[in-house]
This record gives C-alpha cells, structure tokens and sequence, in this order.
C-alpha cells in the first residue's frame, strides 16, 4: 500500500489505551444517567480510539471546520462513546460526561446538533449514511476538498432499506470519500440478528453494492489503522469496514450476552470499571488528533435572489410546478451554492430546469426517497448548500421519518412537493397527495408554503432559499391562470386577500387549484348578487391568524375553507385551530377531499369530491 | 430438472400470440384513456403471459380464492396490461378495457383493490414486495397451502430500500413459495436507470440478499416458461428472477428509446398496432388459465374477543404498552388467526407476551419498519390473519407512505405506537413520538385509538381486532394508574367523562399520560376550590362530537386540551374542528409540545414543556 506506515508500539499501546477509556467513560456516564447503552458503546470503542486519534483529520476547537473530516454515528445509542471521544480529543472536561441525558445538558440520549460536534441527529437507525453520502457528495463535487466522511452503522441497523439506497447512491457516485463501518456486533435489541457473525454475506452485500468491502477484527487497533489508510488511497469507489466485534466487548459476563441492550451495568460496573482500568498500560497518552487540510472554500449562502423578477402575464396559465423550475434555475444563477436534488421526476417535477441551468449542482437520486431527502440534509450540513428536493409530494410520505429527524437536526432543506391533491386526475389515488400538509405541518419549525400561482410561487422558492431550516412548498399539475403581478410581496405567516368586496357575506379561504375555483365561485355568485371575500392562505404554516380574524369578521364572521387534502391536519384543522378561542367567528363549513378518491379527469373529480366551483357556491349560498 | 416438459409449439405460440395481444390491449386502453404507460406495458408482455396462462394456478371467476396463487403488480403504472391479462383470462369483457382511467370505471390509473382481483394497491414504488412476502409468509406458515406468489417490480423501483428490507425477509423466512420478478428494462421516467443492463450487478444483489437467482431474457416465451417451473422446485430459498427486457418492446422507434415513460402512443399507435397485429399467428388460442390446488384452509376472523376480561385493581400501575401485550396475547387464544408482527422492539413494546403465548403466531420483522408495515399489509389480505404490528410510535413515521398506501389497499392492519411523547423522558426526542396522530388521523377511515390505562387498552385491542380496516393504537411509555373497572364500555368514536360535578368550570380533555395530570390537576384545584371536568378522548379518531360539546356546554363552554404531541394534528387540532362552527364554545387553552424536545426525566419534562399537572392548574385558573 502506498505510504503507510504502521504505528509504532506506542502508538499502538495509546490507541488501546484510549478504547479502554472509551469503555469506562461509558460506563460512567450510563451509571450516573442511570440509563444508556454502554454495551453498545463498548463493541466500538477501538474504531472511535483509531478514527478520532489516528485517522481522522479534524479541528477539535472547531469541530464545525468546513476543512474537517466528519462523523455520523448513525447507530445514536453509542452517544456516550463518541461524547467520551471528544471529551478525550480535549474539546470539553471528562466530568461533563457525568451530566449525560441530564435536562440542562446537551449530552441527550441520541446526539443532537444542540453540541457543536454533531451535524445532524440519529437515534432513529438507518438514517446516517444517507446524510454522511450527501456530505461527501458535498465535499467531492461542491466543495472539492480533501475532508473524508466516516459513518458508523449497527448491524441490526443494516436491515434498514434506507441503507441500501445510500450504498447505491455512494457507489454510482464514486464517493471515494465516504467510509461506512459497519459494528456487527452479532446482537440486537431483543434478540441476535438474523446474520449474526455471517461475515461472508454482509461482505457480499456490499460488495454488490459497490463498495471496495474490507472484512476486519473491530477490536484490533492495528488492523484498524491499516483499513483505514488503505480506505484514503481507494480511488473511484467508497470503502465499508465490516467490523466483526462484540457487544459488551471486554465486559466480563456482559460481553457477547443477549439481554444486555439498553441498559447501565448496575451493580456489575465497579467490576467491571475496575478490570477496564487494569488493561490499560499506564504509560502518558501522547497521541492527538491530526489537523486537517484547510482546502475546503469560504461561501455564503446569505440574501439568496431570483436572479430576475418573476415574469408572467396576469391571466397566463402556468402550473405552479413549472413555476418551481424557472424559480430554482434563477435561486441557482445567483447563488453557486443553490443545489437541486430529484428521485427520477425531473421531468414532472420540472426541477429539470434546473438541471438543464447548472448541470453541476443537480444530484439525480433515483427513485429513492427516504435517501434523497438523507443526502439532501447531508449536503445542507455546516451552510455548505441550500438544497432544493423535489419529488411528488406523495411520496415525500416515504421520508417522514427522515423529515422528523431532520427537524431535531435543524436540518436546512427545500422540499417541493408537485402532483398535489386529487387534481391530478387519471393517475389515481396512489399519486395523489391528500396528507402531505398534515405531515409537513406536524414538523417543528417547519414552513408550509403553498401558492396559487407562477409568480407566488417564484417568491415562494426564494423565500424557502433564505430561510433555515425545513420548508415544504406544494405545487400543483394543472396550469392555473397567474394572479399577481410581479411586485406582491410575499411573506411566511401572509396570506392574500385576492377578491373583495364592501358587502362580502362569506371569507372564503383556498391554495392553489381551489383558490381558483373559489374566484369562478365568486364570478358565478356575483352574478347572483351575492359576494364573496377569497383568500389565498400561500403561508399554511405560520398561518396568518390576523388576516383570517380580520376579514372573517369583516364577513359576517363566517369562513369557508376548501382545500385539495384530506380533512385531517391540512388547511382546515389550520383554520379551526385560529378560530377556536374566538367570539363571533366560525368555521361553517370545510370542504375536502372526505373519502379514498380514484381515477378521473381533474374537472370532474373536484366536483366529485365536492371542492370545486359549483361546491363552493352550494355552502355559500347554504349561508345565505 | 425434475417433471419440467418443454411447452408444445402451440402453446409457445400461444403464449407469443397472447404477448402481443396484451400488447395491443395496453395500446389501445391507453389510447383510449389518452394517459398511460403502454411502453412499461411492452416490457412484460411476455412475462404476463406466461404468469397467467402456463405458471400460475387460479381460479378466473373468484380471483380472491384463498387457494390461488397471488399476483402483485408492484410497478403499479403497468396496470393496462394487468387488466387485459384478466380480461383475456375471462373475467371480464375485452371492451371494458376501454374504460381505462374513467370515473366510472374500477380499472383506475394504477390498481386497487376495487378490483376484485387485486390484493394491494400500487403505483408507490418499492411496496409490492413487502406485500407479496406477507403474502407468501401466510401461505407457507398459517395457511400451510400451496399456493404461490409471484411480484413484478420495475428496475428503477429497485432502487427503493423497501424492496431490500423484503428481500432480506423472503430470504431469512425461506419463502420458496415467493418468486420476486425484476422487469429490467434500462429505462426509468426521467432517465436510463443507473445500471442499465448489468444483469451481473443485479444477479450479485439479489443472490447477496439470499435468493435464488436466475437471469432471463424476458422477451422469450419457452426460457421463462422453464424459469417459473425451475422456481417452484427450488425449495428453502425464494427465486429472484431478472428479465432483461426492453422497454416499448415490440414498438417500432420507441422500443428502448428515451422519452416515452408515462405517455400513450398518440399518433404512433395504428402503425404500431397493425405491427403487432402482423404478429399474431392467428390461430386461435386454447391456452387456458390451470386450476388452483384446493388446500387452503377455511378461516374466520369474525368476532374477535379477549380470551378473558381485563383483570386489574383500580389505581393499580400498568404501563398501556405493558397491557397491549397482554391484550394481543388474549386475542390470539380467542382466535388462530390473530399474528402479531414487530421490529426488533419486543421487548418494549410487549409484543413479546405474544410470542411466548404463541410463537408460531410472532413474526419478527427486525429493524426495517417499511417492510414490517407491507408485510402486515399482506399478511391480511384475503381475510386470511388479523394482524397486529407494532414498534416505538415515532418509528411508524418511517412507514407512512405504506400506510397511506394501504389505505388505497383497504388494508386490515391494527398498528400498536409505544413511547408516545415526551414522557419516554431520557432517551430523547429522536425515540419520542410528536406527530403520529398527526400522521395517523389523516389516514382515510381510520380509527385512532389512544387508552390511557390497562382496561381501555385491552377493550381498544379487542375493537381494533374486530373493525376492518386500519387502527392505530397509541401506548405510553410509564406506568400509569388503572382507570376503569372491567365492565366499563369502550367504543370508537366514543370518550368517557372519568371527573365531573355540578359546578365544573372548565372541560379538560386528556389521553394518555395527560389525562392523569389533568386528574392530577383536578385534586390541586379542588383543594382550591375549583372544580373541572375531565375527559379521556379515547378514541381520536372518530371523535366524540357530541360528548364534547354536550360536556363543554355544562362546563361554561370552556376546553381546555392538553396532549404529549405537536400542537399541529393531534387532538388539539381535532377538536379545534369540532368546535369551529359552534356558538358559545371554545377551546380557551390548548397545552401541548410547542418545540424540540430534549432529553431528562418525564415528569421534568412535563413541567418544562407545560403539559404537566401544575401547568393545567395554571391553564384553569387562567379562566377563573
């Protein structure tokens, strides 16, 4: 192997020495919590010993460095060892440990990006190699630099598909950058894995994935450092360490038992602690962690613009998802670090445009959502990028948990939803998103943009770019006639009042296609002689809960609401929840998609299910 | 190969003339339609053939036969030639095929189960497998027939983590009644697939992951004839069965060609089917569908009951997750039928009591929850089990596209949530569920469920076994106190009042963990002199209406609602929406999870994030 050089006994006796410390820190910090992994945390601590003193290339003042290698503990119940590594490295006292899942400390159960050390949050398996490929995507294609990625996964973790779909993405990208280790530590939570120490077929898995597979002793320091170095040198594939080890390694009694998942030693650690400490040698630790290369470039992902104001005429018909193409494809012109990523639905999702503007900062992810929306966080980590994600909103159903996790990682993603709702016609149900803003609104600290139009739309994008964290915007198929002109100011938490008038008997609230069909209700009502005030929400969360009072009571206190989604959890539940501590206002009616839809032209289904025109004039005139 | 007879060359022809019938069928639905995908159609036309009229054994007229081997479609978009392969077989007239995609018609854009002769909706890529093995799990283990079940899936599909977590299972359960079919046709929507034709790649995958594997050029009626015959003597292993096809296969100028995904043939198509035509020997077809083998067994999963009525003290302290195990146990002694199902949690979620009580019944599904919900999904269709599937509530988020799914698929699945909310204290927000009942109450029919001791839990697994459809059952982490004596009545849709007096000031609506700090509450402030009403929801889904409002009309018109969720979704939100066009009533407080959560003990959480006992107290007397 080119340039390695083994370490030296020394080095060799420190890197042992610091596992062992590992182990015992562990321990120590699952007794005081009384609660925690330690075995979990014992069956790696010679690959933290050697990643975090011998491998890696980091800042430990800084641990957010744009220079530094990163690490995803993927498997989060080891929080206590990787808190000990640091806490070793030098970047916080030892005692702190003490303090771990205490409710004024950082030190929580599974990490969180609360500590400065972590970049996105796990605890819910299976989800840390996708976002480590989105940070070497990063570091290999945007930034260009030599920071590495480790990632280390459980084996009863690689059951999850989520994992699978990362491999293939590392693969077919050539992340030689990316390093995933695999802890097969033969036990999970309530039973042995199905393949236990079966080495042979987790190496041909990987293998089969593309990976240059290494298969090595996790509990052997100098085999350890030798994989690594080699991993650097592997060029065009990314490398997995299987790592045969054991959980509760060097726990006498413990280690390699089931029923030991989850659970402080008890009474079993001073014995424990005490033939730890007996291993190590003694001898002053002189190893340190090594610098990185500082080549990673500066970039500012600041005051994002559309590179032009949107463009359109009023009256012209465009789909808010092709909106959403033009918007990105300006987001990306004027900022190098504006990023778009789809999973094979480029072409209706018109994300694209994008690709077709800058054809290096598109990630085609394939049809596979839970790890396109992984890699996207992955790559938004430490402001590297503003990642644009694009799929049907349907399916953005498949990355619920990813979204969860993303929100307690303060993850910083764009995420456009197209094909909303039954309007999308002959397709069917399986298309349709209904549930995508009870999902979206559920997450904390989220926005939930949804325009009516090109030009809300445009600002809706450019709104998401500069804003930090998660943003849902939900386009629709149909082409829809465009409603502002290219001046409306546009805000999170501000709704439009597009129709009014000084006798309106009825607030009518709607986004996209219904809004729409609330302005021909309007234009057949008037004819009648009744009028109607109609807004567009465009800001589902926040909710403009001003607005809604304001003009409802300007309307008789009487609100419609009609939205493309199922009842539950969409605009509807949005709105009741601003009226329901107030006087004189009232929610008469919510019309929705209220049973399982089915294939059908648009037209027809929005009568069907009884959100279109003709039923929007029915509840106001049931008002009347 | 032993018993395998080569197919007479009238039937090869056959099977060829049945191809490109199917061809044209597809064709000209889709012309019909003027949407579609007759291109993904042409790349399996042979293999239909031959799955319906050589290998598989059916019964045509009453296709849900518990003895007939199962089809799922799991690329979903291909339905036009799913539907002329029945309508060949005889189901149905040729004709009907025109009605493709029309609102009156059941032969929607992708199938669904309004069809009698579909078991699971697909269009959601990557789901069908998970189904299929469910399916397969069934016939080889409960149902111990012989009936077999085949899955197409697409290549681009196979880029879905899900469909590896179903490989892993297929292969770990020796399904050899499962033949798992990948149409390799190069081409995905937007682009070619990332492996193209490397049929060795996918070969490695697929015998990596355990299954028999055999590569076939799946445009050749007498290899794949051989193929299926080889399969169904493999035995221990499922087979894996790679068609290399070409996508618009038998399409002068689209065959294999870019931009044809999702588009009917236009003004391509009388060309395209007078070539066709040109292909048919013309001789008639006597090819018919094979008969089932009757040996499934007879089932009935009518009138479920627990074995036992609950048996605890009044005030006694049972975790709800605790008496879920013991409900589902029960159930499974009432009834041969009832499985339980579950994701390497067992030993939290108490699904183990099940397994101990019948442990032919238990499915262990490991750490791959997509797979965990499909499998459950196809484990019930057919009427054949009544499954319970359970893990930590937060995790059931991974499974959320599986769930909306099977919403289309009419699936009858009671999913059990354990560690709702911050209550589960140390562990930390990535193990804590906040927006389950967010997720779940959007789910079209249904119900959702929410015990707050170990009586309500028993009764809500009892009704949850008895209603045909999906259930969520949402279960605590601590131990909390016994509520209701045995007798007391639990319906859907139903709440009970368990605090109340003349000269109540306020409706407290609780579940769960709150529901006891509401009572908590109750007995601070009636030392206080203040009297509230408390109520246990119960069921959130559908929620009680009526007893809300006739309750919270004694109580001034005044709710309070406190919930261990996100304020977007839960009950917060569904109550919003039953008062939202009431005079005289309102919701004065709604105290909930209102951010990120952290790790420390529960009760300080409750405190911190104001859902605890004092921070109701507060709430009251804010109305006082």
């Amino acid at each position: 192997m080119p340039g390695y050089h083994r370490p030296d006994a020394k080095k060799l006796q420190d890197l042992r020495d610091i596992a062992n410390k590992l182990r015992i820190l562990s321990i120590e910090s699952t007794q005081s919590s009384n609660s925690g992994h330690p075995t979990t945390c014992c069956s790696i601590a010679e690959v933290m010993s050697v990643l975090f003193f011998k491998t890696m290339k980091y800042s430990v003042q800084e641990p957010r460095h744009p220079s530094s290698d990163r690490f995803v503990l993927s498997k989060g119940h080891a929080a206590p060892i990787l808190y000990a590594a640091w806490a070793l490295a030098g970047l916080f006292p030892e005692e702190e440990l003490k303090n771990l899942r205490k409710i004024d400390s950082d030190l929580e159960g599974h990490p969180t990006p609360r500590l400065n050390f972590i970049d996105v949050a796990t605890g819910s398996l299976g989800q840390g190699l996708s976002c480590a490929a989105g940070m070497a995507y990063t570091g290999k294609y945007f930034d260009r630099a030599s920071y590495r990625v480790y990632c280390i996964m459980g084996d009863g973790e690689s059951a999850e598909g989520s994992i699978w779909e990362a491999m293939s993405f590392a693969s077919l990208y050539n992340l030689d950058n990316l390093v995933a280790i695999f802890d097969i530590n033969r036990l999970g939570q309530s039973e042995a894995t199905p393949l236990q120490h079966q080495m042979d077929i987790y190496r041909a898995r990987c293998e089969a994935f593309g990976f240059n597979t290494i298969v090595v002793d996790g509990h052997d320091v100098e085999a350890l450092c030798k994989v690594f170095d080699e991993a650097q040198h592997v060029k065009g594939k990314p490398t997995a360490v299987l790592l045969k080890t054991f959980k509760g390694k060097g726990l006498d009694g413990i280690e390699d038992a089931e029923n030991w998942h989850g659970k402080p030693l008890g009474d079993k650690a001073p014995a424990a602690l005490e033939a730890l400490r007996a291993q190590i040698s003694g001898s002053e630790i002189t190893l340190k962690p090594e610098a990185p290369v500082f080549d990673a470039p500066e970039v500012d992902i600041s005051d994002i613009k559309l590179s032009s104001p949107p463009s359109y005429q009023l009256g012209e018909k465009i789909a808010t998802r092709l909106a959403y193409g033009t918007a990105i494809a300006k987001l990306g012109s004027s900022n190098d670090r504006v990023i778009a990523l789809d999973g094979d639905t480029k072409n209706s999702t018109y994300s694209d445009k994008f690709k077709k503007a800058h054809p290096d900062r598109y990630v085609e992810c394939f049809i596979a959502e839970q790890n396109l929306v992984g890699v996207a966080i992955g790559c938004g980590t430490r402001s590297r990028t503003v990642p644009f994600v694009s799929t049907f909103a349907a399916f953005f159903t498949r990355t619920f948990d990813q979204l969860r996790m993303g929100a307690i990682s303060q993850a910083n993603i764009k995420c456009a939803g197209s094909h909303a709702g039954i309007s999308i016609g002959e397709d069917g149900p399986s298309q349709m998103a209904l549930e995508d803003l009870a999902m979206f609104r559920s997450i904390p600290r989220a926005l939930v943009l949804y325009p009516s139009d090109a030009v809300s739309t445009e600002r809706a994008c450019e709104l998401a770019a500069n804003y930090k964290g998660i943003v849902f915007i939900r386009t629709s198929r149909p082409a829809t006639a465009v409603l502002y002109d290219a001046s409306t100011q546009f805000a999170a938490g501000k709704a439009q009042v597009v129709l009014q008038s000084d006798s309106d008997k009825v607030l009518v609230i709607g986004a996209g296609v219904t809004l729409h069909e609330a302005l021909a209700a309007a234009r057949e009502l008037q004819k009648k002689g009744t009028q109607i005030r109609v807004m567009d929400i465009f800001s589902v969360k926040p909710i403009d809960s001003q607005s809604i009072l304001s003009n409802a009571r300007q309307c008789g206190g009487k609100i419609i609401v009609v939205e493309d989604h199922y009842p539950e959890g969409g605009i509807g539940d949005a709105v009741a929840s601003v009226v329901k501590n107030e006087d004189g206002i009232k929610v008469v009616a919510h019309l929705c998609v209220r049973d399982l839809p089915r294939s059908g032209p648009p037209s027809t289904l929005l009568d069907v299910f009884k959100i279109s025109s003709s039923a929007i004039q029915e509840a106001v005139l049931a008002q009347a």
